[in-house]
């Protein structure tokens, strides 16, 4: 990608200025959401509604037309009918704009060849006319950083290095939500639809290049151009982790997808070879993209597979550590045994009458002691033979048998230790009838540096993943990776 | 299993009075807890504290020993030390009680063979004195309906008709605190530790007989008799759906387990044949067997895998149907093309442009208008080549588009119509940022006879496994299986 494309499309992810024409005083229409959601989500730029019976909508002064704003405006919303497009974009090409975010739909989605023969059209006429276009059918361009949001839902995603491109609008939206309950943070999302003129590729290629996305998912149903995508993926991913989530995967799914955003899905052989070929990372569903892109902002580099799993920080562990031997040898990680001298230091430390202290390590006999879980999970991830460590913090169980104090001194000890402990540190924190407490957890968590995960399959499940990343990193020569801040 | 043995298991379910030896003053020790549980639930029954010292605990009478205890007592539990057990046994016997309830542990599990012996001795004075034993290093019998709760956390499970018999303790309890969430309903739970007197299969057989149980869940790390297993399994699933979930089915796990419970786990493959040969279902995680347990608890038996799957309650809905295309198919079940007609009627209903009319259904443009959404529910659920209907209801979504006064239409609509659409009905709710009516609404469609699951993948996944379970059944010929009261 030149420096001119790249410059374009950075600057329809920092607008200083927003039209919404379709904006009117009708609630739900589409238009009107759009605009709803930029006054909320208080979007740092100027917001100019068009509706051509003028007035005010939503406290703001409607144009008839974009002709008739005073100032210059960057990003163009449209979310208008069809069949009123061809004035609209008439005015967008005399305003000057640098893009129009078309989520009036109805094209190569709906009546194929035909359809496609107009996306065509309107893309040969943005070309002309000097903007870029994004769409048909797609709800556009998100920057979290500028408090402007995704989507009519109006969407503020949570501020952060993912680069999030999407070829539906409500899986992107689903992403970003899940980024908002997970603590993923974006650094731009897109989902460009029928992606008539700019598409995939080029917003894929873009996130490689931007300085302020590290981390890079995909939800994809089709690319038109096979070489170029495996291409512009082995170059990205020499410097920065893909994720790509292929919807379509399927015969019935191909089927969907090309009544969706009119993809030709393409057979899933040839996508798995660009997968392959390239080191990104396939994801299935979207708690799976989630779990990856949790997991590489947040995680350092995951160097190896020996994994130690602490429970029973209040009673119980014993069944959870059977089912955690299981889960990380059938997912491609190992529990080894703790070298002789840590199993030594641990019996001195619990006793061993009704816990394991093998790994995993069953902690019930601790009772809760802030003091001494933090003493055991020293000695556990000290050990030589770990290379992570995992300790599932059950909240149902703590508020159970403990007070509140010593849990809050527990969580306190938690947070305070895992960033010190030198390795890569996972919480497990199942959801049960203490949601609020545990979700608070979480954050705090999050904030030292240790993402949580619902269950242990899906923590074990994303580490071996990460490893293997991480060791294809390693045989490819890819470049070292920066993960930037928090 | 004989009806003198039923019974006698079916008293311990039914206690009229516990007396728990260990119960004290001293907050956290396990005899407290047991009693604070007991007490906070308000078992219907007597409670009697044992304490040497004598005096009250918890403002109930104390006694020095059980034979103090004026009136009979039918369970005992006993959370002291091992080496208080002997004259504790005695008294037991002089008593008279129906069953104790060791949670005393460092038997088998931490000695081996030692263990095991002592283990021996325990369950043939039982039997020598009159009374079951249970354990050691168990945290015994729950029953939701006489709020008799679970374990030393005194977690009180909903009451239902799902039977569970675990080896592990922490599991039993997380499976309790599923069902708490999810909304399975227990008749009975018993966690029975090293069962050294009964164990799981005595349990199992209970749970076959009990007319009270309509579904049977297990948490197994291992059994002693291998072959007595297979027959059980294969008799109860004449009657009834089983759920296994087998604990250590790797080495690791294995040698985890043996550690827990003191439980030879066992080759893989035998348990494979064993619940091949039975028509019992696997579980590998606690997900599964609390998704598998929610299904067979709510709904009628899946006899067909021909899936419609509407998204798009709200917006969205485009990328989810492709999505859900992919699921279906991957996972053993399938979302066929409406027949014509239905096509024909959905068009009228909702237009074409930017939603899918085939299966999986988007029906963004019904713009979550409650009337035409039902319409169009009824339609997709009628068409003959449907046999489940599953609608995914994205909170979020639905609270960026629609008015408060709209969502609530919208849930009492789908409320309302689902259990008169005369086919399984399943929701997918995600986790989003909009939890608590998120909660509410599974609480309320579940009381519709619609359960609940987190994503599309998990139900159908369940759904698939219902299916062929139903399909099993009708191969094996398979008694008429009554699921009784919701």
């Amino acid at each position: 990608m030149d420096t001119n494309t790249f410059q374009t499309i950075d600057s329809i992810f920092n607008p200083t200025s927003v039209a919404v024409v379709g904006a009117s005083r009708t609630p739900g229409k589409a238009g009107s959401a759009f605009l709803k959601g930029l006054i909320a989500a208080r979007f740092k730029g100027d917001l100019f509604p068009v509706n051509p019976e003028g007035g005010e909508v939503m406290g703001l002064p409607a144009y008839r037309c974009l002709g008739d704003i005073p100032r210059p405006v960057d990003n163009v919303i449209v979310a208008i009918p069809r069949a009123a497009l061809p004035p609209v974009l008439e005015d967008c090409a005399t305003k000057g704009v640098r893009m129009v975010q078309l989520f009036t739909a109805g094209f190569s989605e709906l009546s194929g060849e035909d359809g496609l023969a107009q996306e065509k059209q309107l893309a040969a006429r943005a070309r002309s006319c000097g903007y870029r276009l994004l769409g048909p059918n797609c709800i556009g361009v998100s920057r979290p950083a500028l408090s402007l949001p995704l989507g009519p839902e109006g969407i503020l995603a949570r501020p952060g290095h993912v680069g999030f491109v999407s070829q539906s609008g409500s899986l992107s939206l689903r992403t970003a939500q899940v980024g908002i309950t997970r603590g993923i943070g974006f650094s731009k999302i897109v989902s460009f639809g029928n992606g008539a003129d700019l598409d995939s590729l080029d917003f894929l290629e873009y996130m490689g290049m931007d300085p302020d996305t590290t981390v890079i998912g995909a939800y994809l149903e089709g690319v038109k151009d096979g070489p170029r995508f495996v291409r512009i993926l082995k170059d990205i991913c020499r410097t920065k982790p893909v994720v790509v989530w292929k919807g379509g995967a399927t015969e019935a799914g191909a089927r969907t997808a090309a009544s969706h955003t009119g993809s030709l899905a393409g057979s899933m052989a040839v996508w798995r070879a660009a997968l392959k070929q390239s080191a990104a990372m396939a994801a299935d569903t979207l708690e799976e993209a989630g779990d990856l892109l949790l997991g590489l902002q947040t995680l350092p580099p995951v160097s190896g597979k020996r994994v130690t799993i602490i429970s029973g920080l209040a009673d119980g562990g014993g069944g959870e550590s059977v089912a955690a031997s299981d889960i990380c040898t059938s997912l491609g990680m190992e529990a080894p045994p703790f070298a002789p001298a840590t199993v030594k230091a641990l019996t001195g430390l619990v006793g061993s009458v009704g816990s394991i202290l093998h790994n995993p390590l069953d902690l019930s006999q601790a009772y809760g002691r802030p003091e001494r879980i933090r003493q055991a999970l020293e000695l556990a991830s000290g050990d030589p033979n770990i290379d992570v460590v995992i300790f599932e913090a059950v909240l149902d169980f703590l508020y159970a048998w403990l007070s509140d104090e010593t849990i809050e001194a527990l969580f306190s000890m938690l947070i305070e230790l895992s960033p010190k402990l030198g390795k890569p540190v996972i919480a497990i924190l199942p959801p049960g009838i203490n949601e609020m407490p545990r979700l608070e957890l979480e954050k705090r968590l999050l904030a030292a540096g240790v993402p949580s995960y619902p269950s242990l399959e899906r923590a074990v499940k994303t580490l071996a993943r990460l490893h293997r990343w991480n060791r294809q990193r390693a045989e490819t020569e890819i470049e070292s990776w920066d993960r930037g801040g928090p």
